[in-house]
């Protein structure tokens, strides 16, 4: 039987990302088209009916589908300079428990999906989780249609360009209606299993977040000929608010306020910025609280960029309020994996935005480094087996 | 004869940028390129012998090339979303002048030409006014070759894509021995030409001016799963660096420094960034006092990177003295051009790196908005024909 690491090794060479180290695989591209062909053979040569859905998902099914199937499965996508697991490791986690529940001679009382959602980082098209957003019409078609990426291509062009009919994108109710019960094994994404305890956790909750870009517009001018006096620098502005936010979360238990991501307009060296837009990631267990953060940030923000002589602009570009996984589900992932602590997550997953439909839920493998979207986010072999040989036994017990 | 507005009208659809704003038309790009031909076409059409140099430079003879040359001329490129005069108005004037010479019947003691110098900007490999710096041996063949642009290309790639060869970039003193006199007409950056005044100044000097690169090494990882207090985040870093370096520029009279270009990696919403890098434009009239306001960016940025426990590294990517054009050519501009005012400017030019090695002298034509690299950069149509006028003036003392 295949280990998961042999599984992995597969795609190690792909997507690599000479620049900023690990991998970037965004949705579409190259890189993650190929991880697509490669999980179509590997679920083809485990005799899984492939098919792709209406938003691009991939659904490999032991057993004819039908309604009320347990479907396990995650992504392929990955951050810019992203880990080898973070995504993939479900993926084939779910391929290497169907061989472990054939071994175990399991007879399936109900079809068994193994699914990859696309755009679950949400590093091209900006919305994260789009996939399961599509799915279960957590976003309107019409504005995932016109979201663009960095080059400017929007998600219709790139969904038709990949053999889907952007008019046909959207929520879809009968493929909805097939997951009987959704679990998603993923890489842990903190330092929350110790060395010495268990490889696997149950997941209780995943932790509340958005995003939400700041425009900082002011006056493009010659960074030679324009006295600091006469300026209007929306890159001051945009530096102060990036500290505001930090220093906002910072005082708040539990919060997390992160700018990863920033771009000046026109960007030239010699060049004052007419417009600096940048991306805000805010994090609270309570949505209250998060609104609360991101409002005293957008406050903070517009006092900075009056007092530069700047205007800011706040648009409020994904948000998902913390979500509890459905307890029922659980308490039966907890019975069949006895001994595994239950972990709440920091990080967003395609589990949380379909437990707003369907009863869901998430295992956790090991990271010793505590690393994540990082190259240094790290599983070890026999790790990954474990979290395997966790995930067959909790299907099982769920089929 | 052709007005400079109608010349120029031939190339105003040529690179323009429908994000930014203007035209972005770097180096070597289609609209760069499209632009050479445009002026090799009305170069040609005037009876002017065309040819480019080993350095990418392109040079229009009236007369046999010989040493001893007038030479006129300016660039083409621009930064991203720059304004349609920078550069091109000095090129599109010179042609117009040549027009004017011949009308008035002037018969040259001495050859003159018209040159295009690629890179001015230095918006594609970073180091501005390249192609005088490669001419003038200002910068190392080799370090030149090396250059890369955003997407990786390399300056030597570039070049060979281009016709040139690679090996044969660097210092060409029988290209040098050529000029003569340089005047380089240039679109004012600032607003140094009162609406009511005169149209067209003589430039007095340049301020010294250089760029630093700041990389600023934190530590990547997941903006949801890493509490604030596990930071070490190279983005707060650097927003302080930044709001560091304008403080220091502020406190100093006739100093500037600016931040318009940062880049952070791997640059995802979701990721605490690994590394961020910056680029500070620092100027002032004294290079003692340029040199000190690095220093103390330098420092300060030291004490920021290390409290947030990031560490940073300076690279210096060009650096240029303050000029002082040749005194003897200054005043037989000043003398062709009676109430002409005297302006320094704060911006590089090629007459700058060229005043290094043979006399050199400037006109600044007036642009009423005072903006620069920036759409908004203008100049009217009537100041535009004095410019000409004016250069017609300027060379024929000088011819």
């Amino acid at each position: 039987m295949e280990t998961v690491t042999s599984l992995l090794d597969a795609i190690a060479g792909t997507g690599r990302d000479a620049r900023r180290g690990g991998y970037t695989r965004p949705v579409y591209s190259t890189a993650e088209l190929d991880l697509r062909a490669w999980f179509a053979d590997a679920a083809g040569r485990r005799g899984l009916d492939v098919d792709t859905d209406r938003n691009g998902i991939m659904w490999a099914w032991w057993g004819a589908p039908q309604p009320g199937a347990l479907v396990t499965g995650s992504h392929l996508d990955s951050v810019p300079g992203g880990g080898a697991f973070d995504g993939p490791l479900g993926v084939a986690c779910a391929l290497a428990a169907v061989d472990e529940l054939r071994a175990r001679g399991v007879r399936p009382r109900r079809p068994l999906a193994i699914t990859v959602f696309p755009e679950e980082e949400g590093s091209r098209f900006g919305v994260a989780c789009l996939g399961s957003r599509l799915l279960t019409g957590g976003i309107d078609a019409d504005r995932a249609r016109r979201l663009r990426d960095a080059g400017g291509t929007t998600f219709a062009e790139a969904a038709r360009a990949n053999g889907l009919d952007p008019e046909h994108l959207g929520a879809d109710p009968e493929a909805l209606a097939r997951i009987g019960d959704f679990v998603e094994l993923h890489v842990e994404q903190g330092r929350g299993l110790g060395e010495d305890g268990p490889a696997v956790a149950v997941g209780g909750s995943i932790l509340g977040h958005g995003r939400w870009k700041l425009s900082i517009t002011g006056e493009g001018n010659h960074a030679g000929t324009t006295l600091m006096e006469d300026r209007r620098d929306p890159m001051v502005a945009a530096a102060q608010i990036i500290v505001a936010a930090r220093q906002v979360a910072a005082a708040r238990k539990g919060a997390r306020a992160t700018v990863g991501r920033i771009q000046p307009v026109p960007g030239g060296t010699n060049v004052i910025a007419s417009r600096v837009d940048l991306w805000v990631d805010v994090r609270h267990p309570e949505d209250a609280v998060t609104a609360r953060l991101v409002e005293t940030i957008h406050g903070k923000a517009q006092k900075i960029a009056a007092f530069e002589g700047c205007s800011v602009a706040l648009t409020e570009e994904s948000w998902s309020g913390t979500v509890h996984f459905d307890a029922a589900l659980q308490r039966q992932l907890e019975n069949a994996l006895p001994g595994a602590p239950v972990l709440a997550t920091g990080a967003g997953h395609d589990a949380g935005v379909l437990a707003g439909h369907v009863p869901s839920g998430m295992l956790f493998v090991r990271n010793p480094t505590g690393f994540s979207h990082s190259p240094e986010e790290f599983v070890g072999p026999a790790d990954a087996d474990a979290g395997a040989a966790a995930l067959a036994d909790a299907l099982e017990a769920l089929l």
